[in-house]
């Protein structure tokens, strides 16, 4: 039995809500139970120097959590002077996971960055933030568009992530902290709305884990993305 | 006439929403119009160094800004690797305005720590963030009286801030961010309950001003943080 | 009674002794007392990138204090790698006083660095920097229009500054170390040579604190004020 | 056909070369083809904070590059003041891998830092440091045996890691620098010597790749990893 | 002919200052012509953590330089966030310099920082700081003996330094800027007062240089060095 | 008698290994006994900002120690986030040395960074990167001579260095650690193939040192300085 009496196949509640900033050209806060992330999508209009004069765009995202988003306060990683490691490496796989679905020509030279601040965790912040992230970007493209920026839609497909993980044993759907801390291994599944592979990373939290656990994780992962895709499709109108 | 069609001695709307972290000891959303600070009060059984062995606690203050809460995203702070002088000396500002209005001695030997995260600036961002510290500590220690780990209310007073200016000539209340850009002076006024100066910072943006005009937003303040004083008490429950 | 034994309206000694560095196109030294500030004003033909090509100048500071400036050596920030906020606090207020009474479309596409420089510290180093960086300031534009790189003087006004507070009940102006420190309040004026205001930073050190003792030290340092500018007209010769 | 000739199911040849540092408590250089990455493994009588006063001990380590180990000249990551977050997702995947195979309790509070210095880099960096990792911290605790320090050994089983990728269109296995810059998808696997799974880190790097796809890489992985878990036991000695 | 018109022999007129600091324990303001360096130094009775306990002192010293004191306005080290390689190449040199002629047993478990602080630069300036330094270096330690707080005098001897160079092919004493720029070869020598060597720094900056010549500026530095520790013992009474 | 058994005058065995890694422009392995440092030189066709326009090129060198080059394992700089004085002064030291004797206008406006990775130290790391650096510029500069890149060979002479010391009181040549550690005085000497003097710096340890001893000093730094050049042009092929 899971802590948070759920079925081993059962999401977390997740709502996508759009438009809850004023200023960005596309914003989405994602709650997974507990767990919110809002994530702002910014247009800029010039891109990184390696790809000046390349004819193409770069999607990017940056990650941060609040430092009371977590039971006990953490550290501010502005008055540390510096990112976590773990922050590099969610935010490095944020970016490469949107960019997976974007045509970067269609995009032009410009930038979108998504940035994805964890308000509230309580596990699966990374994959809540690609989830909205997806939703984010969906809806600047959009915007860029309609107002005759872009003349051909860059995005082509969807794209989301839910963790999974052997907790007592058992293979279950979309962690949260409480099983997250004591599960044996615990995977992360970034899929497109396709079904195809974008991103997997498995990880042995306290032992190696078999094959067939590693399918069966992937197994639950497949059902809980397509039901994530469901929602962003109805968060982005479409 | 102001921008945002205001009477000069005209509040935004303010709204102070609690309990809006579960993990925090106490928080607040306030909003003045489109300027939204999320604040957490986090209680660490621990005081700095200078302080060990003293018999008394701390309270301090954190200050950041989401990337897109403004109309173009700024840069990350934790990214660029340092707080820049602008958000420590707001920072400073909010945690001496809340210690002017508690009793050390009281709080024991712990630490208050007010993280107040700006998710959208449209101008006041300080003033506003102090106004909803206030209500994030007044829950924290109302929650360390009520389990008993306190004998006797470290708070003495509430205190809120407002900031007024000089625009096109005549001194209004509140300024909101296209108020601000073009202000001649600005002054932000942190005041308590009871109307005692805890802080003033008054500034010629573009020129000198004269003690009269000072004058008027003094006046103008006072009144504006009575009526705040007045939705604090009912946010933080009497 | 003051431990200094001054009467309540009187400043320390204050010295403005300019000409103190070689290479510098202005410089001052200047001494409130024990407190000793040297300041040199640079000039560089170049302004920075937020400013290029707007046909405008800019006139900014940098602030720091010598190890062992204070009673007890303090960390050299250098090898800390970074300004504290209250370096940075500080630096940002002497720019801006000095902003406000310069014509910067008069000083052309050029910047003038104020560096104020504590060898000693006795209380009053920012309002001493303030003093010192006009007379500098004033020195370096006067040196631009005798060299004929600038047709028109970009000094406005005079500026200066002081501190006051209230010491055992009292309002005194000009505070040294020992005052400082067991004040009840502290205030900052920066005003220009016709009285206007320029700056004011009023803190309740221990206590809130009315607005008639805000008053008193708002006319305390009218007066000193006055005094100051007296002072640097000696300083920069007319 | 790849570039380098080697049939898909191919490894470079790989060499694990040890006692190459005269102090460290083991050593190996490890190379694969053209990479080659120097191993130490260094014996610390402390743990970390966060573990001491446990009864365990930890594995951790650092992963670096020279600024000529790669085709054109990269930056010093100590000149430049950081590592990159390239450089710190593989340390701590280096550190995961080698604790998923140790007996913390076994070690005694007592860390093993592996340093992994990369001297010529031609894709496969991370795996290679894997792999050349378990040799050191075999040669190490193997020491730490002999001399009495511990009494029962901490290696519960061999780790051994490879990339594969998809490359023009193909399943291949060992990616060399060419192949892995021009991969349609690349996974790196990591697993114990008894075929568990401790970590697989999969990237659809122009595409999303299919589940298809995903399983003839993991098959390939499985073949070459049993090879190098061959070479590591010769070399360790048994 | 030397620009400055001096004789190949001749040192700048040389002052030391004693006294220019309140609060220091030994303070110098020495003056090499326009070379000014001003030296504090400050006792703490506690040691670095790798001399706890060891029942012996330590001294140490830290370099800057105001930011104006060059020609040309250099950076402010505080605001760039670290120390170039040439600040602590000198104060590592300053402080052996130091260590070189004092008995750290004697000192006891406290430690003297010697903090160099450049007003103005025209050349000489690290030679011009170990000459200072040991002023200030041996008033601190005769006021810790005139307090009783050490019984035995730490200072073994006197220690003073000079620079040479090959400027137009000629062998001179005490470099200024304008000859240091354009010097072939310049050697900075540091002497104790019986005539040891404590350190000799010697570069060809445009060509290598003869033994012959070496040993030329070996021999003015020896003359030079004799006059500042007669100048070194009038300014420390003796 | 010294701890290597090795006479006064007697070099530790040298090597210098040529053409160790793939892509640079010249690459040395230089031993000094135990003391390994892995030299690669790298051509950029750019020149830093001071120097560009100017039509001549620069030489640099950058200097790193491996965490366990040493007895036990020192801190990685890259991971501390700053490079120490130390290894800040030994990489200006080796950029100084080389450009002494190389024709930057014949270099054209291109430089060579010279990498020194210490890969295990024995003492004398600074002198055997020297040795070293030279072959590996040698060979790239010969490198670029034969691609017509440059039309005239910019190297003008060799150079080479050593250190010496007084070790038991007497003079002996090539340090290793173990003397080193215990050495009353140490001198590392550059000198160019033709016997000029490019760099001497000695420091008395413990205590001064007597001219006398210098002078011993470098009369057998002459004697080894001159066997590693012939070391040199074996090793650079004439």
């Amino acid at each position: 039995m899971r802590p948070s009496e759920r079925a081993p196949d059962m999401l977390r509640p997740v709502t996508l809500e759009t438009g809850v900033n004023r200023y960005a050209e596309g914003s989405c806060l994602v709650s997974f139970g507990h767990t919110k992330v809002l994530v702002t999508a910014s247009v800029d209009e010039t891109v990184p120097g390696f790809l000046r004069g390349r004819g193409q765009g770069w999607v990017t995202a940056e990650y941060g959590m609040l430092p009371r988003a977590t039971h006990t306060r953490g550290r501010r990683e502005a008055a540390e002077g510096k990112q976590s490691g773990r922050t590099q490496e969610i935010q490095r796989l944020v970016g490469r996971s949107m960019r997976a679905v974007v045509d970067l020509k269609a995009l032009g030279e410009r930038q979108i960055t998504l940035d994805c601040d964890v308000v509230q965790a309580d596990g699966g912040t990374r994959t809540a933030a690609i989830t909205g992230a997806w939703v984010a970007l969906r809806l600047a493209t959009r915007y860029l568009l309609e107002e005759g920026v872009i003349a051909k839609d860059p995005i082509l497909d969807q794209v989301a992530a839910v963790s999974c993980g052997i907790f007592s044993g058992t293979p279950v759907l979309d962690l949260d902290y409480e099983e997250d801390s004591t599960a044996e291994a615990d995977a992360n599944f970034v899929l497109t709305g396709t079904g195809d592979i974008v991103e997997i990373q498995a990880t042995g939290e306290k032992r190696g884990f078999s094959q067939a656990e590693f399918e069966a994780l992937f197994s639950l992962a497949r059902k809980g993305i397509a039901d994530l895709c469901d929602l962003q499709r109805q968060a982005a109108g479409g």
